[in-house]
């Protein structure tokens, strides 16, 4: 992490979001959009997602939008892969990190990759073994995914142990990170706080991410919550790209100005300039019209006497 | 405070919400929301405001819809007042209490009063006074409304330090709870947490609620510092009702529907069925069918299996 931020805040509009959108988002397009988060300060994006095109179409250019992404200076590129085959296109692009993801729920888990919890971990394990015998690929960090970590849309409640041991089979299989997901947006704050304080101690230094999903309205009292717990890490979708007001259940990210201004307001660095990230919702704009776009400091800009916890990257050149 | 709830939530939006919207809503559909809220579980709702006519026409029935309110089992019934001449219209319809507001900015004060801080806490004892002269209006409540105690759209920054002044003024006044409102969507979580934590230590067991505006997205967020610092009393309005999506600066209430299911999920229990809650924007959005109404939670309905924190005072019948 960047030495100069309290606390780091990761785009995956461009893998979570856009995986929800059926029109194919431009890749010079992607790439501006990278490109203009890099420059206002954004430490991390998940360019892409390594999934078969034929499952999801909108990640055909994942090595084109890797590559442009990694000429960005100081960002930090991850994608998203569900196997062991999206692992080696990954390490064969370059990314910096790869971001693999297992449900806590066993039902989830089965519908989503079609394969047992424990089939996800060894297979995990595979491709920590393949990283740790290339040296070229030595260095790319590996993040272990818990998804419906606070619940699951087949199963309901998940259990807090369920997500405990998940987390430490990643641990002991070589992760170096773990994202601790809502996926589906069921996470409240009582629940998000015991849940980060119980792994903290139990799984001790390990580094430890939040993601939510703001489908029922809790997505930042949920990282408040999670900030009291001391996670310092969380992922969020620029103009949270990705919910649908039409659909019920509507399952979009956290929308990443609105998290940035919440933290600078409260006086924890995010290294992101807040003018220029809200500018970068152009850019979506333009492309997908009729998407829904959400954000509030948007359209209701800053308080009066706003001052940003720090200077951006950008700005404090 | 009913006894068997842990948060009291007052509903405001028949006061700060219907105060924003140009139409009347209909005498006989205020009561009808009034008593649907009441037969929900909802404990306290501020029915309507006393100001002249002249300033805002929407409350031209203040009495009528009190009178009815009255009839409510179980329900407190408190109104708004800006001066004496309100008190004295509230002392006699039979209020349970008087919601009196003061903005810590002065420039914000004298724009929506007319007067300095001084001159307001002066007419507040005047209040106070005249309800302890009066045996029959002994038993009302007053409660000290702090306005823009978290920032303001004049001054910008709030002093702390004038927050708690105008508190400690407030109890030497007679005040029976003070009620800090981010009235303009200024606050952050870290500023709430830390008002309240100094408050609390400052005033001793003075009951203090926490009243939010979701305009910067924050709203729920701040409920939940709040709650970190022993808040237990909040105020929100049904599907946010007061918020403009097509002004800058919308300034609506947090979303009592969102509220509730937040602080149920948390285990918390408000007293409130949350069907029924949800079912009541109904009459809303019939009288105001061009107005925007907001919440996560109607939308996406609550998770699967999820459990309220406690059953509501008619589901416990």
């Amino acid at each position: 992490m960047t030495t100069d931020i309290d606390v780091k805040v990761r785009e995956v509009g461009l893998r979570d979001g856009l995986q929800s959108v059926q029109a194919f988002f431009p890749t010079p397009s992607k790439i501006a959009w990278i490109e203009a988060e890099a420059a206002a300060g954004v430490p991390e994006i998940e360019v892409c997602s390594f999934v078969p095109a034929k499952v999801i179409a909108q990640f055909t250019d994942a090595a084109e939008v890797v590559e442009a992404s990694l000429q960005q200076t100081g960002l930090e590129v991850s994608a998203l892969i569900p196997n062991k085959k999206g692992a080696e296109r990954g390490f064969e692009v370059g990314v910096h990190k790869l971001n693999y993801v297992t449900s806590v729920s066993e039902s989830h888990n089965m519908a989503n990759v079609r394969r047992t919890v424990a089939d996800s971990v060894a297979a995990f394990r595979d491709i920590a073994a393949l990283r740790d015998q290339n040296p070229e690929w030595r260095n790319v960090k590996l993040a272990g995914g818990l998804s419906t970590a606070f619940g699951c849309t087949i199963e309901g409640p998940v259990d807090p142990v369920a997500v405990l041991k998940l987390a430490q089979a990643y641990v002991e299989a070589g992760a170096d990170e773990l994202s601790v997901a809502d996926t589906v947006g069921y996470a409240n704050p009582a629940q998000v706080k015991d849940m980060f304080v119980m792994l903290k101690r139990e799984l001790g230094d390990v580094p430890l991410a939040g993601h939510f999903h703001d489908t029922r309205g809790l997505g930042l009292a949920n990282v408040h919550a999670a900030l009291e717990a001391g996670v310092r890490e969380f992922d969020a979708s620029l103009a949270g790209l990705g919910g649908c007001p039409f659909a019920p259940g509507a399952t979009g990210n956290i929308v990443m100005d609105d998290l940035v201004f919440m933290l600078e307001a409260m006086g924890m660095k995010t290294g992101v300039d807040l003018d220029r990230l809200v500018a970068v919702r152009d850019i979506i704009a333009r492309e997908l019209p009729e998407e829904p776009l959400y954000g509030a400091i948007a359209r209701a800009k800053p308080p009066k006497g706003f001052h940003p916890a720090g200077a951006g990257r950008q700005a404090a050149e």
